[in-house]
This record gives structure tokens, sequence and C-alpha cells, in this order.
């Protein structure tokens, strides 16, 4: 055991308390409202970065939420630098979406906390905060440390493009860790080397000019929420893939090799299917198994649907207009405006003349795939190896980093993705919780992969 | 001019000055938070009856909200007695559906009260309770009369079945008249005779356990949105007719004298969906034309949908549920219940094995049609022939008004459907608003029909 591991251990309950401490922000990007939130919770972070002892800490305003960024280069010039990525924000939360308890007061049970955030992301931020405080506070950190927090990846990272862009060479680094996302195992531990894009879209549809009486207008009037429904349910063709011409042009087919790699994984992602989403039957295209769906398939989901009155009690209301949230997961090479245009195309083909549409862009974000054989990857799987007992399994994970392809693009540093949150933790559900006992194991794999990357370089 | 006539008239101001004191008061009976509105406006008509000098007045407490029911007899034993049905109850309103004014703080704008109820249905009510005030006040009422108010015509009158059933003696009446409903022109009178039926319903769809994040298992669930989406879906088919096997099989056919009266209409209720509804075309059965659609021929619509996160900003999840609002308009001799079962099995029929679906009946009212040969149609159609200026249309009514069915049931009364409201004034939309000279209209209508009832049993 190192200095620094043996320091995360004991300290374990003051960090679990800092975990409560920043999950009580309720730090919700997309929603203007919370712009105060966010920006204390930034606040928290660089005062803990101050606290550890990080030799520059700036929180950096953006466009939109601010980005906090901490370096301490005391390993020296000629160790590595190593600059990990993770975001502080959330994504709303309610009581009415089946919360059992305030999502923005952490609840402790059963070795768990619940909160928003709990695992998507303030966890993984915590593990690299409280990582960081175990080398430096024992004076064991083989390598100089940036640690690099935004405010809104929730609402897909829009700043995060031209910040990185404009700070290039202060985040210039040997290794790049971006540490987000979730493991399909609480026992397995996998590496992610692929990541979707995703472009969120809106449509509209209007119909009478203005909500009417169903009575006096019914059977006359194409229904807005009607006509929204015959689109949406064009969209799929029945064997659950996408309808629009063109959307699989660019996609980039799995070599028979990575197929046979991701297959070791499928029947644990397949247990893990059904514990968590348990939808009374599986759904997707039925050419691709149910791991090569979820990570290298791009999809089209309908987020949100609303129109005409749909509280309790009734209203014999024949709406004026209807409203549909859509997002495409993208998978190399798709890319995020053709995507949405092909969409755009399609719908205003398919609308029919009785009502009018409008299919809006509101946010993007590219798919990523990074070398799997790469020196990060491999420093990442040692360590994972070490902490858990067991080689991590490859996987292409579904959701969305956007920030990755800007950090590939303007860095073009090895890099590695590090998740330590648990799928079965209901990130962007109601009852988000952390497991502490995993939670710990990330602060340990962090210190391990620490020490990997600086002996590495040292060799 | 009669006494009563010129009493009206000269009594006008105050009269409206009064309607506006009923229309700020909230009284949405769907709504339980606005029960004791609802009750504070059965109270401010029982007052206004006791004013006017009504002999009796109760009011009378039913499983939800409370009927009033004033009885003047003053014409004597011999005299007919008038029964009018009408409600004080009215429709949720907020805001931000569109109004332009608090739309329970009535605007007087251009002629117009803007209001919440104004047209549907509290100046019908107020034209009723003024009517008989011009006659009461200078002893010239040649009928008695009894004014039988509900306060739960919106949410389909479930109470009146069993309080017309129990207070059938004392509602007992020479003629019934029905005031509620719209004409279709400002200018040109209408007499409906027929009116839609209406069972409201609500259809759940369930897909995954929870609301899930749609990149962690989008593409390997049914979005329970885009099922119910196609479920809605194949509600219809393309040429706009129900597509629920059996649904028009109880459907009475239109006779070729009914068509060619119904046609004389037409023209003129055209012009008015292209100013109301204004929608970008015409949709519906194209076998019938647009006021055999409205009122002859039964619809199924959807009234208000939900599922996801379908606000300002975006949120990638994947929800646990979706629900629709359903409700369908039934013309003689369709049933509701039966209706309901159809449509419930043949949803269980075309739900996919990937979701789970509940189809719950909310609310039930039956369709009516009343003999047009009648003779206290034929006393109304005089009545607004002498104050219009202008024989009156006969229409088949869109809009449901479920106690009419109860009422023919249990008084076998000649009936008539007397509407002052104007279809273009937002009934159940934003910006409901009354032309008060069309509402003075109906106050010197409704004292015509009572000299006509009365002079017709003099005779």
């Amino acid at each position: 055991m190192t200095a620094a591991s043996a320091y995360a251990q004991s300290n374990f309950n003051r960090f679990s308390d800092q975990l409560k401490e920043l999950l009580c922000i309720p730090s919700i990007s997309t929603l203007p409202a919370h712009r105060a939130d966010v920006e204390r919770a930034a606040a928290w972070i660089a005062d803990d970065m101050r606290r550890i002892g990080f030799h520059t800490v700036e929180i950096i305003p953006t466009k939109w939420h601010p980005v906090v960024l901490g370096e301490w280069m005391g390993a020296g010039k000629d160790a590595p630098t190593v600059l990990v990525y993770g975001h502080y924000d959330v994504q709303p939360a309610e009581m009415a979406d089946g919360w059992h308890t305030p999502p923005f007061e952490p609840t402790e049970k059963d070795g768990k906390i619940f909160a928003r955030g709990a695992i998507d992301s303030k966890s993984n931020v915590m593990a690299q905060l409280k990582a960081a405080e175990s080398l430096i506070a024992t004076g064991t950190a083989p390598c100089n440390i940036k640690l690099l927090f935004e405010g809104d990846e929730e609402t897909t990272s829009e700043n995060m493009n031209t910040f990185v862009t404009a700070h290039r060479e202060r985040l210039q680094a040997d290794v790049v860790a971006i540490c987000d996302g979730s493991m399909s195992d609480r026992e397995q531990p996998d590496l992610a080397y692929g990541l979707r894009g995703v472009v969120c879209m809106e449509l509209e549809v209007w119909g009478p000019k203005q909500d009417v009486h169903s009575g006096h207008y019914g059977g006359t009037v194409h229904n807005p929420i009607q006509a929204l429904a015959e689109i949406i349910t064009r969209l799929h063709n029945p064997d659950g893939s996408v309808a629009v011409p063109g959307f699989y042009d660019t996609v980039q087919p799995l070599s028979e090799e990575e197929r046979a790699e991701l297959k070791k994984a499928l029947p644990w992602i397949e247990t893990e299917w059904k514990d968590v989403a348990a939808a009374p039957q599986q759904w997707g295209e039925s050419a691709y198994n149910l791991h090569e769906r979820i990570g290298a398939r791009p999809t089209l989901e309908i987020n949100g649907i609303a129109g005409g009155f749909a509280q309790e009690g009734f209203k014999t209301v024949l709406p004026g207009r209807a409203l549909a949230k859509i997002s495409c997961r993208l998978v190399p090479d798709q890319t995020s405006v053709p995507i949405y245009e092909k969409l755009r195309d399609f719908i205003a083909s398919i609308t029919p003349p009785t009502v009018r549409s409008e299919f809006r862009l509101l946010e993007t974000g590219e798919p990523a795939v990074i070398d799997r054989h790469g020196a990060a990857v491999q420093a990442a799987s040692a360590a994972l190896e070490m902490v858990w007992g067991k080689k991590p399994f490859f996987v292409r994970e579904g959701g969305s980093i956007p920030v990755v392809v800007d950090l590939q693009r303007e860095l073009k540093t090895d890099m590695v993705l590090l998740s330590f949150g648990y799928k079965g933790c209901a990130a962007h559900g109601p009852n988000e919780h952390v497991y502490l006992n995993i939670w710990e194991r990330g602060i340990q794999t962090m210190i391990a992969f620490y020490h990997n990357i600086g002996a590495k370089t040292q060799a």
C-alpha cells in the first residue's frame, strides 16, 4: 500500500462528508434559474483545490457556466503532466419524478448516497480531488496534475469547444484522463474506448391558430398531437432502425475483431439491462446485439412530449400546438449538423399539409473512439486490475462526453476514459445514487493510475 | 316592446356589471383545489335568485359540486312551467395558455368581455337570471320559472344523472330549455337539435421501470413516448375515420332530408371554421361535409399528451412512462361504455409486447337528438326570428351537454336547446370572451320565448 493510498483510506469519512456538501448544491446547468447554484458549485470546488494546495486555481467564465481549472506542478518539469477532465453540473430533478428523498439533500442508506449528481458526476469530480489531495498531502505525487471541471456537460458542453481552443497551451499534458460515464458492473471493471455523440432537437407542430373546443372542431382539424404522433411513428422502421434517409450513411462498421471483443462483456451487460431498464422486452435493431446497440449503433430517441391538457382531470381541448424533444446518439463517422439536416428535411417532407411543423437544432456533441492500445489506456487497465482484482472489459459507452472530441482535436494527446460510476445508479433519473465502496475504489484507482504513468516515464 | 324587454334594456349596464362579478370567481370544476370557488359561484347565483324574488332558492349538495335550483311559481298553477338548465362551472385557464389578460379578471374591450366562462357558460346563466328578473320585476311573467344550474358540466355532468332521477318531481315542467352551447354566426341565429355525447379516457404506457439515461439505454428499450405515438397513430385511418373495429356500428345514418337541411348552414359554418380554427387545411372524413363532421359524425380526439422532459432546455432522458388523454364525441345510437370497451380491447391488441399499457375510462355523457318539429323548438325559433330579424338555421351541435339525455329520460318533456354563445368566442381556449350585444339579444330572446310559451298555452 502506498502512502497516498493509506491517506485516502484513513480520510475516507471526511471525503464522503465533503462529497455530500457538494451534492447539496443544485447545479442544474440547463435551467437558467439555477445559474447562481452552478456558480456556487464552481466556487466550492475552487476552494477545495486551494485547501489541497494547488498552485494555480482559477474560475474561468465562459459564455454560460464557468470552468474551474487547478494546476499543481510540484512534480517538476521532467515529470509527466496529467490533465483530468470532469464536470460538476447536473441534470434537473424534482420530487414529482419519483424521488424518495429530496434530490439535493444527500441521504446515506445501505452504503449508498442518494442525490442528484451522486453518480453523474460529482462523485467523479470528488474522486479526482481526493486522489490529488492524497498524493499531494503525502508528498508522493509522481506527476504534475491539471484538473479541469466544466459546468455545461449536461447541456452538451457547447462552451468547451471554444474554451479548449482558447486555452490550448495551458491544457497541454502528456496524458489526458476523462473522468465521467459509468461501468456496467459493481465488481467487474470496464474501460470505455468509444463514446456516442449526441444531437438534441425540438419538433413543434401547429394546427388551429390556438387551442379550440374539441367538440366544436374535433373531426375537422388535424389534431397537432396526432400529427406529431404520426411524424414520430415514421422516424423508425418496424425493425427498430431509424427510417430517416441517409441516417446510417457514414456509420463505420464494426470489425469482426472488435465485435468479438465486445461480445465478452455481453452476458454481463444483458444482466445489467434486466436489472436497471427492466422493460417487458428488449427492443431495437435485431441485427446487432445489446452491447453493440448501446455503444456502436446510432439511435433516435423521443426525450419528451407535451401538448394539450394532460394533468389530473380532463379538458376537452383540441390543442393549437404540440412539441417533442428528440435526440440522436451518434457514432463515428456521423456528425451532428448533417444528421440534424437529414432529419429536418425528412420531417418537412412527411409533415402533412393540414398542419405546420418546425424542427429546431438545440445542442450538439460529436462521437469519439480512442486508441484502446495506447499507453494511457494500458496504465488505466493496470490500475483497475490492481484495485478490483480483475482485468477490465473493453466497452463502447452509450452516453456522450462531447469534450472528448475537442480535447482530441486540440491536444492530440494520449487519452483514457476513466469512469467510476455504476450504470445501475440511476444517472439522469430519480433516486440517483453512488455506492460508497465503489467510489472509494475509484479514488484508489486514480492514485494507482498516477503511479503507473509516473513509473512508465521514469522507466 | 314589452315591459320586460324595456326593463332589460334600461338595466343592461347593471346586468353586465353583475356578469363580471360572477366571472371573477374561478369555478373550475375539474381541479379539486378550486372546490371552494365553485361553491362561491353557487352562493352568488343563489343570492341573485333571492334578490330577483324567486320563491324557493336552494343550493343542493351532490357527490361533487352543488346544484342551484330556484323556483318562481307566481304565474299560477294554470300557467305553463318552464324549466331552464345551465351550468356555472368553467374549464381550467392559465396565463401560460396564451391569455392576454388574467382569465379571472374580466376585461371589457371593443364591446366584449374577456374572461374564462364568458361564453361557456356564465353569460348563458346570467341571460337566464336577467330574463327572469325582467319578467318578474315588471309583473309580466306568463310562465312559472324553474332555473337549474349545475357545477359539474365541464366534468361531463356525472352527478346530474342521479340528481335528475332523485328530483324528478321537483323538476316537472311543461317545457325544458337547455341553455348552453353556441351559435356559428354573430348575425345569423341557429337552433341546435342534436348534441354529441362524449367519453373521456386516459391511455398510459410504461416501458423501463423508471426514467433512464437515453445514452445508456436508447436503442434497446421501446421508448414509451414512441410506443404511445405508434398506438395513437393506429387509432385513425388515413382518410380521417376512426380505425377502432366496430366504432361506427351503431351510428344512425343521416336521412337525405336532414342532409339537405344541414347543407343550408354549410357555407356559413365553413366561414366560421376559417376564422376560428384557421388550421392550414381542413381534415377529417372526406365522405362528409364540414357541418356533418362537426355535428353528425363521431370522432376520436387526443386532448393531451405528456412524457419525459418537454420544458425549456434539454434532458436526455428515456422516460419510464407516457400518458395521453383521449376523448370520443359520440352520436346516436352510440353509447359511451361500449365505445370505451371497443377502444380498450383494440388498444390492448395493438400494444407491442415491449411495453405495457392501461386504458382507463374517466367520464361519460351520451349523445342526444331532440324533435326539431316540437312546440318548444318552434317557440324558440319565433323568438330568435323576432330579436335577430332572421329565421334560425337548424344545426347539429358538435359539443356535448350530457344532462340533456338525463332530462329526456326522466321528464319526457318537450325540449329546446337555446344557445346564445358565439363559437368564435374561444370556449375552452385562451382569451375566451362574450360579445355584449349578442348577450343582450340572448336576454331579449329568452323574454320573447317565455311570452311565446305563455301565449301558446293561453291560445
